[in-house]
């Protein structure tokens, strides 16, 4: 078992913003790779973003950027630029690494920066592929989810409140940087990686296999409230009210379901009278207003703890509806290890997560939030070489910053 | 630029079924990749799963294991179990790695592949870390995001149906073999990488800020409607009743939102009565629904032609609510790259997805359906270095399947 972590030895620049980009990163970065994120003095536009600590800090933010180096440069100074891509484009075997999605700036086109580093690999973030802006919000209404996700009498769109789509995309900027490694390790040769949320969202659509049902059907397939589609699977309540998810897809769990609710010959003799075969899923999908009627009562009849136990008993496929405060009170019983507290630059706590990967059964740590602009000197410093001298220049045309307190400032020189 | 693509001369054993691990599959084949996909002879549990093409071929299974070489085998029997350890172990640079979701069966337990190939690269998904099972589904519920969703007055929870953390797990699986590889090069050691469902979602939601606002409040963040929380967005219908989202996360695009509206003075004087500033997005929130009151005239009194129109001209972020059968009518007007036509083994048509990442431009092939079984007789052949004669006996015992149609039998021994 190695120690370290797998992605030891990379060093990426990240200059993005909101969650896709950053996902990527975070993904890496928790992985074992050296993530430098490069911020506008200031912050971006996603650096107060709900939800946000009492103290106005953005846990969004932390959350999503922890374990990076935070570098914070005046993208808009020419020669904030060149120090962008300048790291970006910097020599060494685990370099020339970047991530971002900046779209339509000269300045950071992909030819500059090939001319500079022909081998970098370079992932970009986009909303549509012709570059036109899009966020998760806009590609979910565009791909048709909202049309079908609700209660079947409900009219007009049901958004999801889920970023599923910039989640999606930003594991797959990770995915996107490690295949390019391992073409520029075969081949030497670098790679402009694209990558539209749009086009996340349509072949995320395209691959479950709606849209050729929507060719089939001429139109929208109808909403089915709690339903699983194409299957049996819906919420019940329990008696006091707390609900849980039971999920039957396979013939087995099926079988467990009938059998922990005590419904074996009641489906027996519904088969027979309906003609119907409920070992198929098809049909249970076909019946589920039925089968969940006739089960309807078993888990009325039942406080949550019975109900777990029986179901649990039986192997039957269920989940209990959480609140994400339940989380929390679990979480600080120690109950999930994928989770972990988050210290806020300026105080104050955030509770986050490790990588879901586990690595011979390490979850790796979570990560330490930086304050914005913390690491800028020092990264100056050691991927581009440049002196006390050339930093406090730099410091002084306001290129870099936060603009560091006197007494920092002086120690820095 | 490379012709061949990024993965080139990786080969993959999985071993999985429904959509995480077929998807981590699918997107390393995408890229490239050899995936060998090992099923039960006649399918696993997702092979009908919905939506099924008329003749009853899954539309679901065809996308998510195109590209996809299929190999049947009776796992149940020793033998079947035998030639799938051997194809996870077989030695060779780029082989012996593995995805799977098989939890709990000994004769594939980590070790004993581990001990047949130390330096394997097994990526496992699990539903709970502790082995338990969880679908998309049961996940969803246990994460909280359903007492979230949906509008002001629903009462109850409300689940989306896409099955994102499916989804984002199966990018995840990528991500991991990658990571591995990237260690294996660099160490020469292999990793036992697990990754539960439950942990996606947990992480998810932490890293979004989600958690930490909850234990701040002590509960729930109320439900939003279609509204974007802790910012401006919603959507609006159009004369003709076609409906847009719009979005202004950034202050520049609620300048542009307010320009194409005609709205600067209204909402100057109301920031004046209310002594407010909505260039503060999260006073935008506050005031989402007067917002959205004053604004939804000017949508109303429009078709969706002029408020495309007019959004654009004033670069406002909006997306179009398309039905899935809109996508596939743009599809077939040539719209989208990223989607493609896939012919059914049994004959008949899908609409189905290259890869969304775009290598130096390129999406790649989508890759083609094999018919379940097809490549089982070629695989065992190139990997393993079976005879005609053994891969007969294998046959003749029912260990691999289909069982061949007589010509094709007699012509393979």
């Amino acid at each position: 078992m190695t120690t370290t972590r797998p992605l030891a030895g990379l060093h990426v620049v990240e200059c993005a913003s909101f969650v896709a980009g950053p996902t990527g990163g975070l993904t890496l970065v928790q992985l074992g790779a050296d993530v430098i994120r490069v911020d506008p003095i200031g912050g971006g536009s996603d650096h107060l973003r709900w939800p946000v600590a009492p103290g106005g800090e953005s846990y969004y933010w932390a959350s999503l950027n922890k374990g990076k180096r935070s570098v914070a440069v005046d993208m808009r100074s020419r020669e904030g630029q060149e120090l962008v891509l300048a790291l970006a484009t910097a020599s060494g075997t685990g370099r020339g690494i970047l991530i971002d999605n900046v779209v339509g700036r000269p300045w950071l086109a992909h030819e500059r920066l090939a001319a500079r580093r022909p081998d970098l690999i370079h992932v970009r973030v986009q909303g549509h592929p012709d570059g036109r802006p899009a966020v998760d919000y806009t590609v979910n209404a565009e791909a048709g989810v909202p049309s079908i996700t609700g209660g079947e009498d409900h009219a007009g769109p049901v958004n999801h409140v889920l970023p599923a789509w910039d989640l999606i995309a930003g594991l797959s900027v990770a995915t996107g940087v490690l295949a390019a490694l391992q073409q520029r390790a075969r081949t030497g040769e670098g790679a402009f990686v694209e990558l539209a949320l749009s086009d996340v969202a349509l072949a995320g659509v395209a691959n479950l296999g709606w849209l050729s049902e929507a060719a089939d059907r001429g139109g929208e397939r109808p909403r089915h409230g709690n339903h699983v589609y194409g299957s049996f699977g819906v919420d019940f309540a329990c008696r006091g009210g707390s609900r849980v998810m039971v999920v039957a897809l396979t013939e087995g769990q099926w079988r467990a379901l009938q059998s922990a609710t005590g419904t074996v010959e009641v489906f027996q003799a519904l088969e027979k009278a309906l003609r119907a075969d409920l070992r198929d899923e098809t049909e249970r999908y076909r019946l589920r207003e039925t089968i969940a009627a006739i089960l309807r009562p078993w888990f009325a009849a039942r406080d949550l703890d019975e109900v777990g136990k029986e179901l649990d008993a039986a192997r039957v496929l269920w989940g209990r509806y959480r609140g994400m405060a339940d989380l929390v009170a679990d979480h600080r019983a120690g109950a999930h290890r994928v989770l972990a507290d988050l210290t806020l630059p300026r105080g104050g706590s955030a509770v986050t997560a490790r990588s879901p990967l586990r690595f011979d059964g390490d979850h790796g740590p979570a990560g330490e939030c930086a304050e914005l602009g913390r690491d800028t000197e020092a990264v100056l410093a050691e991927v581009l070489g440049l002196t006390a001298a050339e930093i406090g220049g730099l410091h002084d045309r306001r290129v870099i910053g936060p603009p560091a307190d006197p007494n920092t400032e002086r120690k820095a020189r």
